[in-house]
C-alpha cells in the first residue's frame, strides 16, 4: 500500500485539519468528536447536518457552507460516525425550525443516526437516500446503498433549507429527490481500505466489477473489460430500469441531470468520454440533458471506475439545483 | 490497461465532445483543427490562448471562460498541439490588443506555438512558464518543466486581461507570476499512455520518484516510500531551495499561496493531508499562507501522485488571483 499518510490512526485527523485550513473561510472544524459546520451559523432555518464514513470526498465535508450543508460528521474510513459526533454538531446549532438528518442506506449510518436522533431533544427527522439500482441488498446494506445522488439530494435540499422552507417541506423534498435518482458503477480497480493495507479485493487486468459500491461491495457480476460506450450501455440499461422498477417512467422530452461521478483514480479525460457515451443513449430516447455534473463528487478511496446517476428533473428541483451554492466543493452564483 | 475508452484514436474527441456538452454555457469546441473558445468571445481584450498534450485535464480546456483563457488547444495526449490549431484558435479572433500564448516548457510546444506566432499577424506574445524545480533538463525540456503553477499564471494573467491590461502588462505579468512560483513533484505509480498501452515506467510498490514530470519524465531520484511528513520535507526543501536558485529569498511573513496539486488518482483525503504537512513546515518558518487550492488541476493521466507549488503573492497577485472567474473548472465570484 502506497499512501500520502503517516500514521493510520491520524489520517483523518490529519486531514480534516487541512481540509479546514484550506476552507477556514466556510467551515469550522471540532475534533473529537469529530464534526464539521458552517463557519457562518444561521440558526433560522432547517439545519441540515449529514455525515458517513470518511474516503468519499468531497462528499460529505466539501458540501457545507451556504444553500447546502449546515454540518458533516466524518467517521473512520469507511465507517459510520458515533451518535456522540451527531449530538455534539446538532447541539451547536439553536434552531426552532428543527434538524434534517440526511443519511446514506448503510446498516452502521442508520443505525447511529437513528440513535442520535432519538436522544436529540430538537425536532428532527430523515432522509434515507438509495439511489444506487445495482443490488438489493449488500454487504453492509438492506436495501438500495445510498451512493452519488446524495451530493444532488444535499444540494437541492440545501437550497430549500437556505430559503426557509420548513422541515416536513425539506423533508418530503429530499426523499423527492432520492426517488427521482438512479445510480450505478463500475469499477476498474478495487480501492485499498488504510487501516487493511491491502485491495478490499481482487480484481484481474482484464476485469471490470459492474455495479461496485462505493467501498467496494460486490455489484451485480464480475465481467470482461469492453469498450466504453459498452459499459456505459449496461449501466443505462441498470438505471432506466432502476425507474421502472420505482414505477417512475422517462419520457421523451423529460429533463434529466446526468451527472457522471468519479471514484477518484480515474481521469478527467475519461469520465467526460463516459459523459458523451451516456449523453449518446439519452439523445436517442429524447431524454433532455438540462443540468450536467462530471467530475469526483462521491468517491471510493483509490479506486478507479465511476457511477453514473440519472436524476429525473421538474421545475421545484431545478430551480433548487441553480440557486447560489458557496461550499468547498460547489459554488456557483456567489 | 483499463481505461474508459471505446478507441485509442477517438479518446480525445470523444472526451472533448462530452466536455463541451457539459460547459456548452461556456465553451464552443471546434473539431480539426482541435481548439475551444470561450462561448462569449470578447475582443475588447488581450486574448489569452494555451494549450499542450492532453491528459493533464482541467488544465488547460477548463479554465476557458470569464477572467481567464479565451482558448485552448488541446494535442493528443501528451503531445503538443500543432500550430494550425493556435492558428485557427487565433482566428476565431479579432482583436487590436493582440494574443497571449501561455506555453509550459516543452520542446514539442515551444516549436509548435512558435511557429503559429510567427505566421500569424496580429500582434503576439509568448509566456513560458517553467515552474518545476525538480530537474534542469529533462526527457522533453531543455530548462525546467512547466507544471501546476501554470495554473496560477493562467489565472491571475487572465484577470489582468479580463481588466483591460494591455498585452505588454500581461506579458510581465504571467512572467513575474511564472518566476515567483515554484513546483515539485511526487509519484506513486506511473501513468499509463492509452497509446502505449502500458505504464510510462516501471515502479514498485515500496517506491516513490522524488521529482516526478507530469508526463511520467524521470525525476531527481527513485527512493522508498516514507511517511507523508518526510515525503512533504523534501519536497519543500527543494522548493525554498528553487527559489534561492532564483535570487528570491522568501522571508518571514512573506505571504504564499500554497497549490496541493494531486496527479488524478490520489483521493482528496490525501491532498489535504499534504497540504496538512506542507503548512506546518511553512508556519514554523513564519511564512503566512493567504491563499490555497487543493484538487487535481494538472493531472498526469492516472498518475497517483501530487506536486506542491508555492506561489510568493504580492498585492498585485493576490488581486487577481480573488478577482471573479468563470471557467468549467474555476468558478468563484460570480
Amino acid at each position: 500500500m502506497k499512501k500520502f499518510i503517516n500514521k493510520v490512526d491520524n489520517l483523518l485527523t490529519e486531514s480534516l485539519t487541512g481540509f479546514a485550513q484550506v476552507h477556514s473561510d466556510l467551515v469550522s472544524l471540532n475534533l473529537d468528536p469529530n464534526f464539521l459546520t458552517r463557519k457562518q451559523i444561521n440558526n433560522d432555518k432547517v439545519i441540515l447536518i449529514s455525515g458517513g464514513g470518511s474516503g468519499h470526498e468531497p462528499l460529505h465535508t466539501g458540501f457545507i457552507g451556504y444553500g447546502m450543508l449546515d454540518a458533516a460528521c466524518p467517521g473512520h474510513v469507511f465507517t459510520s460516525p458515533t451518535p456522540d459526533q451527531m449530538i455534539a454538531a446538532a447541539d451547536s446549532f439553536q434552531t426552532n425550525k428543527g434538524i434534517l438528518f440526511i443519511v446514506k442506506n448503510y446498516s452502521g449510518d442508520i443505525m447511529n443516526f437513528e440513535m442520535a436522533s432519538e436522544m436529540l431533544s430538537v425536532n428532527n427527522k430523515t432522509v434515507l437516500t438509495n439511489d444506487d439500482v445495482a443490488v438489493i441488498n449488500s454487504s453492509y446494506t438492506t436495501g438500495k446503498r445510498g451512493v452519488a445522488g446524495t451530493v444532488i439530494v444535499e444540494k437541492v435540499v440545501g437550497s430549500a433549507a437556505q430559503a426557509g422552507a420548513d422541515l416536513d417541506t425539506c423533508k418530503n423534498l429530499g426523499d423527492k429527490v432520492n426517488e427521482r435518482c438512479c445510480s450505478m458503477g463500475v469499477a476498474l480497480t478495487s480501492c485499498t481500505v488504510p487501516a487493511a493495507g491491502k485491495p478490499t479485493f481482487d480484481i484481474n487486468d482484464h476485469e471490470i466489477e459492474m455495479g461496485v459500491g462505493i467501498h467496494g461491495e460486490p455489484g451485480r457480476r464480475r465481467e470482461s473489460m469492453k469498450e466504453a460506450d459498452l459499459i456505459v450501455q449496461d449501466m443505462m440499461t441498470a438505471i432506466l430500469d432502476g425507474f421502472k422498477n420505482k414505477n417512475i417512467e422517462l419520457r421523451s422530452n423529460n429533463e434529466v441531470l446526468l451527472l457522471i461521478n468519479g471514484f477518484s483514480a480515474t481521469p478527467l479525460m475519461e469520465l467526460y468520454l463516459l459523459y458523451n457515451a451516456a449523453a449518446k443513449i439519452l439523445n436517442k430516447k429524447n431524454i433532455k440533458i438540462t443540468r450536467s455534473l462530471v467530475g469526483n463528487y462521491t468517491t471510493a478511496l483509490d479506486m478507479a471506475g465511476a457511477s453514473i446517476t440519472l436524476c429525473l428533473l421538474d421545475a421545484e428541483i431545478k430551480k433548487h439545483w441553480d440557486s447560489p451554492v458557496h461550499t468547498p466543493a460547489f459554488r456557483w452564483g456567489i
